[in-house]
């Protein structure tokens, strides 16, 4: 339990901004949140070298090198520090903003010699908590700035294809490489759409063996996450189809066509949270469902006892009775008598339920 | 319920994917399903012939011959040979990666030399199980290119009108050709339709005699059914709509014709699912409202039982007491008396149950 | 009920279709539908004649007399005889098949020398029955052919209007006919509206006064009639605004002027269907609010019964005790104290009760 | 009661008109509705006179003159009369029908001479009773005709602007009389939303005060209002909309300005209204759940009484036995002992239900 | 309770307004609202004044000074100050109508010389109390006029900035003033949206723990809420993205930067009031299935109680019968054969609710 509210109380933290000038660069995330960790892997078709720098200045010196840089920056608590790399690279104070602004909303941001983006990058992390992490990345001609909260990330594959000597990515410009880093993060929704899809099965699963009310608050919660993760995701089609109508010389027709490609899976993704959306309502009808049944047999059980041992109770207390002149009583088998007719009256009301389909 | 599991967990693959470079032809169906079967039907107004290639070599032949050829390749699980194929057809990467990713959502591409496009070809097979198998094809100048996972499809009626001597397809184009396959797909979409309205009916008929848990599972079952289909279908409207706005020579005016009346039909598939998804909600408040019919008898059985005999069980314990002084024990009459109230009571209980309508 | 499932059952036909060509004339109605009737009214503003032509050939006959002919056809289940019509007026097999099929949603396709559409004819027939009939038009330049599937049809007015000698429309141009054949069936809609409307107040009357299962079970078969005549209506308004943007010289502007007011009665049909939708979906809350009532009222009986007389047998119980020393069971007026105790007992619990508003 | 079904009723006559020509003026709503009466309030900046004309020639007078005079005509049952007006001041039989047909949904229709409009006025006529009136307006030149079915209108505002002498209204044209009463028209809508608010609020303390089955019908009775009155304000905003991009040069610029205020209203309109529909589904809800609450409290109430007295019943049973050997009878405390473990069982009982806070 | 009434009820004074002239200036707030306090602040880069002016001559004195002034006029209630004001100002009456309608939608309304907008202040005030106030403001070449209805605002960081002698705030024209304050305006919408959510975290809360039907009645209260703020906030993304769009020399490109920045935010908070809505919908879902619950855990102790207790109390009462001959009573150990009977009925039930999970 403790993971989910976790992960969705993230956002509570806009009111340190309120005031504040645009442009102010106030980090949203947690402050804990450790020092600030850079990695920039470096490559032509070529070349291919990863740099752990130790200042700005090391940082910056890649910026007009005709290879290829992939600066990774985790940790965005260091307001000062990512306000010098912004300065040095040239970006806009609004950008700085947004970049440490985690509770920012997915956007694409084109200005003359970069384009800003940033993204939820969604995943579940090594202790299976379910994470959206803001992701920001800036593409400029020769590299690409990408700036995480947290150190994990989607982008291993990426790593690979760009240390495998033969790979196309290598052969390619920044451009590439953002799409690239795009298409990592896009692709790993999949993987989250099956743990929804796997959470809904379970849950169904659940419904119907043992609903019991953490069942129902189970499915409360995913419906707020299935919610939260729309949230993240929706605006990611329309951001991926304006980068493909963009005439931006920052992006060639070569990747246009591989975004294309992404635009097509945004697509499919929303399609997809959509159903679950659906999928995930219909379970707590179902929840209600099956109380409503549960509900039918518990009183069936107390109309049958009661139905039955109700009358006959009556029929002995008759009998209990101390009247002077009760006839009855002093019947040789009046008592076995008795004992015949409640045997009948059983009998007839067992039939009854039957007849019913009650028992 | 094997069954529709089966149909609707198709999809938890996508993961396998994560990290790959674009265009990396992975398969995503079952991995046993089987080896690749190759047909070609050869054909113009004047000749008919069936071929069975024994090798990517005799399938590429087909490729610039002036005859029209449906290459139709059954079985996707052998990722090399689709890329051989795609290779000597020179078709692109990424449409290769289409072809075998079997939840490929339905969409059409364009190129210079062909139109791609994949589908989603939903049939009840012989098993009697709801399929909805990926389908991808390929129109070209002299040739179209049919992959599909199954051996199964709904191609029969266009192999006979293709034999069929005096067929207007003969005298067609590739063009034509795409579109008649297109149509067979969209055409059996309807009896799935009937499947579908079938299934709704049947659960209704089940809901009013009999309500039990199974019924309202079921309901559930045919609600995601009816949310799968949809996906599937949906986007096949546009994409019809996309292909008569399409300004590439390889689709005639002539066969634009034709694509309307498809288009037609996608509208009008699109509505009925519409309706079939209203009236599935509406299956499930039909069940509450009945186990609330349910409820509202088991509970008036027990009030009448209980309100009829909990008060003369009260009057028999009265006279079942033990006092030393009770005058009423020892009237001569005393046990007949209490025997007419007690008729009294039970009559004056019939009555206004009677007047309250529960009896 | 069996006229209902009649009505929602005829479209269950379309898997006859499934593989055939398009342009194949497949009829789609009752097999049984009886021969063809064909009917000719011939009018100028000085002529007016009714022929009942016996063979394909007097029909054809007035093809291009300049006179104003409506050719109406009856019975669309002689293939071969649609055919031949449609051969001799040079209809487009395409059409000739969305003539014959009597599931086709309703459209408008403008050919170069006449304009073709296809509406439901909506009616409760003479058996009380509600009907929505197939009925498909062509607009020529000297005649408009009416094919529809049963006899009875909702155009004696338009019948009556052309006999009256004075009528606008024998002034007017084929065009006009075909408006008022069309406005014939839109106005008709409004009576269906009206039966909807009375069905919901009829069904809500009953709601309250004996909310009965089959009440629920006429709620849902509502629910299914307004989705359905939606389906029929739904097209229409969008149909006629595209009548009225055509460019065709068969439509003169004065009858677009006649059509607006037609597009006008389209939009508030689609409006009241949608309210009369919203207003069935309330039935079945009122229905379910009012089981609840019933369940609660139910309740109330039982727990006052036994609240009131499960503690009074109680205290009777313990003075039917056994025990050797029971002190009050000798007191001189135990047995009217006790009374006087159950008297107090059952006061406070009718006062208990009162208090609640239970009684 | 009466009053709602009067107002929601009043549609149930569209059936009168199937059939008939285009154009042919019914009167659709309560023949009984009394005579005609005609009032013409003719003004400039400095003139002010009100007419009550006794025949049609003496209203057509006031067509040419370049006064600006409003013609108010109460009462449409009189069609050859209306028939007349319309002929001498050139309208369109299209439009007449319009003006009579009192379930006309709101629309506007620009003519070459003239402006014509419907709207239906919304208010709570001197019975307390909410009022859908039809209204159509005519803008001319130099008069507005003004066609209403009932004497009571909200026109009252405007009269009193125009009789005092100093008002804005008595400088400006009839475009601007034409605004002045679509504004009436559209301000008395906030009041109805008032009286919709205040119902809603009303019933929200019914509901929680005492949820009887006739708040629930009252609920259903609101929904029912809250649908129609979006159905005769909806339109409204579009026509306003309209209007402002008329190139008509009947409205002037300036007064163009003064129907962006109102377009401003008619948004503001719509937004509350789907406010208060989405709030009267909320209230069936909350009655849904305070049966629920109700239902939970009686069944406490049962089970409390019946957990606690039934074992002691029982335990009095035990006692009541007459078996010749049972030692408990003769033991000397026997009875106050059975006493005190029924004092013991009574109050575990009474804690458990504490701890389960029933109690 | 009082406070969210308050809060709600705010609407209910247009009818106030109905057929008076439009451009009439009547206040719709609250009358005893206190006198108007009007603050002037001057700046340029270099120059930092407060103003509090006696008169109206005195705040029209800065209109046209080449300094910037905020004019920031709280309290509406005065309506011939606010004339009067507009007056010098050079504003439409209709404006100044607008300013006083504390009931105003927001709207954005450019004119030649200046652009006016209204806006809803959302806040928690320092009593708690969630307000919606009305905020009109005029951008004009050297002044930004902003009228309020009470004292409390959002912009003390602005002023904060202002009065910073480093602040770019300083540095700017008018335009940037109006944006900053919109935007503070926006940014505090954050915080509200802050203040549902944890509203929804903590009915949802008390929902698991404690159920009572005042938690339903808050859920319907926060629903109402959400509701609300949804029709105040929901027109600002278009106003903002007006603004951007105008081609008015009185805002800047550089402006149009930080209100594309502002948009960003207004989208955000669309969608996330979005989910807010559709959370406390499930809110009330999770409370009917939390209701279901109790009483399904209310029947299985009364079932239980019944099942277990009635059997038995049956069997003590046949003993109870005074039959002459009921050879049992006269077994030796016949009471306590009963006895153990007794008991293994106890356990067979206990071991069947057992086996029901109902234990
Ligand atoms: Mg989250
Ligand atoms: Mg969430
Ligand atoms: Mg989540
Ligand atoms: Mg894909
Ligand atoms: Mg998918
Ligand atoms: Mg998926
Ligand atoms: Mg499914
Ligand atoms: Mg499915
Ligand atoms: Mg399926
Ligand atoms: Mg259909
Ligand atoms: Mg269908
Ligand atoms: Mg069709
Ligand atoms: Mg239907
Ligand atoms: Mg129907
Ligand atoms: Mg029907
Ligand atoms: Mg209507
Ligand atoms: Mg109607
Ligand atoms: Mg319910
Ligand atoms: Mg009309
Ligand atoms: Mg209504
Ligand atoms: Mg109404
Ligand atoms: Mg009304
Ligand atoms: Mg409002
Ligand atoms: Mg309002
Ligand atoms: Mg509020
Ligand atoms: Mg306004
Ligand atoms: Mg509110
Ligand atoms: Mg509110
Ligand atoms: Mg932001
Ligand atoms: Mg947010
Ligand atoms: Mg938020």
């Amino acid at each position: 339990m403790a993971k989910k509210k976790d992960v969705l109380k993230r956002q509570f933290k806009r009111h340190k901004k309120v005031g504040k000038a645009p442009g102010t660069i106030t980090y949203m995330g947690h402050r804990e949140a450790a020092e600030t960790k850079v990695t920039i892997i470096e490559y032509t078709d070529s070349l291919h070298k990863i740099h752990y720098p130790g200042d700005v200045g090391q940082i910056v010196a890649h910026k007009d090198t005709p290879t290829t840089s992939w600066v990774n920056i985790v940790g965005l608590s260091d307001e000062s520090f990512i306000e010098k790399v912004g300065f040095h690279f040239g970006l806009n104070p609004l950008i700085l903003e947004d970049i440490v602004n985690t509770q920012q909303r997915p956007k694409i941001d084109e200005y003359e010699d970069y384009i800003f983006g940033t993204f939820r990058m969604v995943y579940i992390n090594d202790n299976n908590e379910l994470i959206g992490e803001h992701v920001a990345m800036v593409l400029m001609q020769n590299c690409v700035l990408v700036f995480q909260e947290l150190d994990y990330d989607v982008f291993n594959g990426v790593r690979d294809r760009i240390s495998a000597k033969s790979g196309r990515i290598r052969t390619k410009d920044t451009d590439y490489l953002f799409f690239a880093l795009l298409d990592s993060i896009i692709d790993n929704y999949f993987v989250v759409l099956e743990h929804i899809s796997h959470k809904i099965e379970t849950l169904e699963d659940e419904l119907y063996e043992n609903p019991t009310p953490e069942v129902a608050r189970n499915i409360q919660q995913l419906k707020k996450e299935v919610l939260k993760i729309r949230q993240w995701i929706f605006p990611v089609k329309e951001l991926v189809g304006r980068l493909i109508d963009s005439e931006n010389p920052l992006i060639s027709k070569d990747t246009k066509f591989f975004l294309r490609d992404a635009l097509d899976h945004s697509y499919e993704i929303n399609e997809s949270l959509q159903i679950y959306r659906e999928m995930a309502m219909s379970l707590m009808e179902m929840y209600m469902s099956n109380m409503s049944n549960k509900m039918n047999e518990v009183m069936k059980v107390l109309t049958i006892m009661s139905s039955i041992f109700i009358p006959l109770t009556f029929i002995a207390g008759i009998y209990g009775m101390n009247f002077a002149h009760m006839p009855e009583l002093h019947w040789k088998y009046g008592y076995f008598l008795i004992w015949g007719i409640m045997i009948v009256v059983f009998i007839g009301m067992v039939f009854f339920f039957k007849k019913k389909n009650w028992l």
